[in-house]
């Protein structure tokens, strides 16, 4: 079976990608409308269903029903097989596309890969889905572990068991589906350092992919990491304190969130709030209260999001830095873009910059739109837009007051966000033949 | 003397381009400061003259007092003379500037200048100035007589010269001051076909840059454009007919806008606000009483502005032509971008995107500070750092109530806005020499 779907995948990835994630939110939403997939044993509508299924599959986290008292303990099922398919089943496959692309990045990938398909066999991408599979589901188990223990103080084992499990996965998925409460999120334990240094964890080792993850395993026997973990670790670092310092500033008098608050409680907060953005999805503030400067600030940082092959979404942290080595490069005058002293080539700088134009013009499209169908403010419409396309799920509180158009623009969005810049990325890659002919060259003055 | 500045200019362009534009607003600013600048026979604050000295040289038009019952015929002079400085200054500048990075445009235009530069001579330079500014002032005299004619109904001959030499010159500009009285720029003449027809060719007019309306003067001769002035054109024309159809029909039944009026008045009215997005500046509706659906699509054709070399703003008319371009090609697996029939340099691509980035970027940290420093909502903070930045002068109110630091933030939007890609684009131009080394190559994953 492994080895069937790995062919069928081959013919045409983003093919496969879309109709199977087509597929795997459809029948989630089916499953979310049974009667027996909610509290008051009552049908839920087909578009609320689907809401649901697309933002537990996307991984995003935006929900019209707060989790933990609207569905019962077959609805949270189905949404946490939904989150694991979507988020290893992304993981995965985003993987493969690397490596079909051939922008391999170490000897043992490429080894793997050449002993596949120059051979004729398929048997190395089996293992390396096997490792994905293994990598992840190691880190949920710990994250389980590590919540139980915490959860095991406030309830009984049972319970904190199955809320150790359920939070492990959505929050290393970058889900953000919780079961704190009617939409509180983990507001409630803003101070628990313990549940907060659990939560970043996860956030941030979900969001990192596949590659940087395995480069990370193998540090102890190699001593080095590859340029994209080199990139990926240093610029998440970069985001996340820079994120945490303008967050801290712009809230240190903020009465409504973290104003009245002691020193350290503040200073977590701000980190918290910082990592969450990186497409966690979790707050341990109420994001309505905070100031329109904090609130722009994170609609910056989650378009920017997480990693390439993470459970995150985003334009992703590699081509921000892309983007920012292009803007250097530019201001000092030199034609390469250079980072960590490795030159990038030119059609990879591009490559960024349309993945980034492209994702631009979904969210502004998608904010328009929601423009005309919501009566809110503009902030809170931009705020939706940007963290269902970045896969992120903060809200500023529209979620819960959405039309009709409004629900159906969120979830082609959030769609359009998880699928989008991957499938895109493969649309750009290296083409088999060239065009047999080429226009004459004409000029026009930019600027 | 002519000479003497066109050498000093060729040894480091953006040198003069900056001191020159510098040294205009500082010495328009100490002008503006002076009791006989205003009607009252007050000073001006430092902060607030050089506010309009700097909206007027780099034809914003944004104002903190109304032009008309503010400023002295003294004052009302010396705004004029920054406008026209600012204005044509810039318009020659950026024709040399294109030249000089031998972006050639026309047969004629390098003739002149292979006879200028390969002779050692800068005779052809200054022809082509001269010619710019005769081109400039040909079109200003005709607004100036079409705009008296229609003064005159209202007022007596002498001051409705006086007006229509003002709105000749200042439209033409694309800067956006009025003497109609305060804050209410064209709305008392909403209705006036003939007014509202000057005002738009104006605007227009003023926005295509010098070389396309070189190409317009001698179509007679050539009957065929250059790629650049088709590009110019089709662009300019769909943006505008786009832009009046969604204004159009947002502001349909908005009865504090157009909502009340009859259909022509209606569409009159549409097509004026979606020109006046192409940097013009004066608005027939008051708009912050427009839908913030309708607000924000006028955001995003503010940024786009006008055309290179022209009196208007924004990132241009032909860089949003090639970046419709590149998402094409990419969408349709092309390697190349093509308009017209002519495909574009790769490099021409890179630039148009990169000037694209640094805009977006220089908007959002200066709506960043503005969101921090101003008690605003946040659309209307962003309307008014773009309209600044685009060099638009639009407002949706926030102008007259700007703290100190607002209005220094605005200041260094208008004046980055306005320099900015034109130096950017000559920073990005060929260079002389290329890099002794370059780096090995990196790879990394984008999306
Ligand atoms: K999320
Ligand atoms: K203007």
């Amino acid at each position: 079976m492994f080895k069937k779907a790995a062919r069928w995948l081959y013919a045409s990835p983003p093919r496969t990608l879309l109709l199977g994630f087509s597929f795997i939110i459809l029948t989630g939403a089916v499953l979310l409308m049974l009667p027996i997939a909610s509290v008051s044993r009552e049908p839920t509508s087909f578009v609320d269903a689907l809401f649901t299924a697309t933002s537990a599959t996307c991984v995003t986290g935006l929900v019209l029903f707060d989790t933990g008292s609207y569905f019962s303990t077959f609805g949270h099922w189905v949404i946490l097989l939904l989150i694991q398919i979507g988020g290893i089943g992304f993981m995965t496959m985003a993987t493969l596309f690397a490596l079909m692309l051939r922008r391999r990045i170490s000897l043992k990938e490429r080894l793997i890969l050449q002993e596949s398909l120059n051979q004729g066999s398929i048997e190395g991408l089996v293992r390396l889905v096997r490792k994905v599979i293994f990598y992840a589901l190691a880190l949920e188990l710990a994250g389980a572990v590590l919540y139980t223990i915490r959860f095991a103080i406030d309830m009984p084992l049972g319970k904190a068991i199955y809320h150790g499990v359920f939070h492990a996965i959505s929050i290393f998925n970058n889900a953000g589906f919780d079961l704190t409460g009617t939409g509180s999120s983990f507001i409630g334990y803003a101070e628990d350092f313990y549940l907060n240094a659990v939560s970043m964890a996860l956030i941030v080792l979900g969001g990192f992919g596949f590659i940087v993850l395995a480069d990370l395993f193998d540090f102890r026997k190699k001593r080095k990491f590859s340029l994209h973990t080199k990139v990926v670790l240093s610029v998440s670092a970069a985001l996340i304190v820079v994120g945490a310092l303008v967050i801290f500033i712009f809230e240190f008098t903020n009465s409504r969130t973290i104003g009245d608050e002691h020193f350290a409680h503040k200073a977590l907060s701000a980190f918290f709030q910082s990592v969450t953005t990186r497409s966690g999805g979790v707050a341990t503030v109420d994001v309505a209260e905070l100031r329109q400067a904090t609130q722009f600030f994170m609609i910056i940082l989650m378009f920017i999001g997480a990693s390439p092959g993470s459970t995150g979404g985003g334009i992703k942290t590699t081509t921000f830095a892309v983007l920012v080595g292009a803007v250097l490069a530019m201001m000092r005058g030199k034609e390469d873009v250079v980072l960590f002293r490795l030159r990038l080539a030119q059609e990879r700088v591009y490559k960024a910059i349309t993945v980034t134009l492209f994702c631009i013009g979904i969210v502004l499209a998608g904010t328009m739109v929601l423009a005309t169908t919501e009566d809110a403010s503009f902030l809170k419409i931009l705020f939706e837009a940007t963290s269902a396309f970045g896969t992120v799920g903060l809200s500023m509180g529209l979620t819960g007051h959405l039309s009709l158009a409004g629900k159906l623009t969120i979830i082609v969005l959030m769609f359009i966000g998880r699928l989008g810049p991957l499938t895109l990325t493969y649309a750009l890659g290296p083409k088999q033949g060239r065009a047999l002919y080429r226009y004459a060259e004409g000029k026009i003055i930019i600027g």
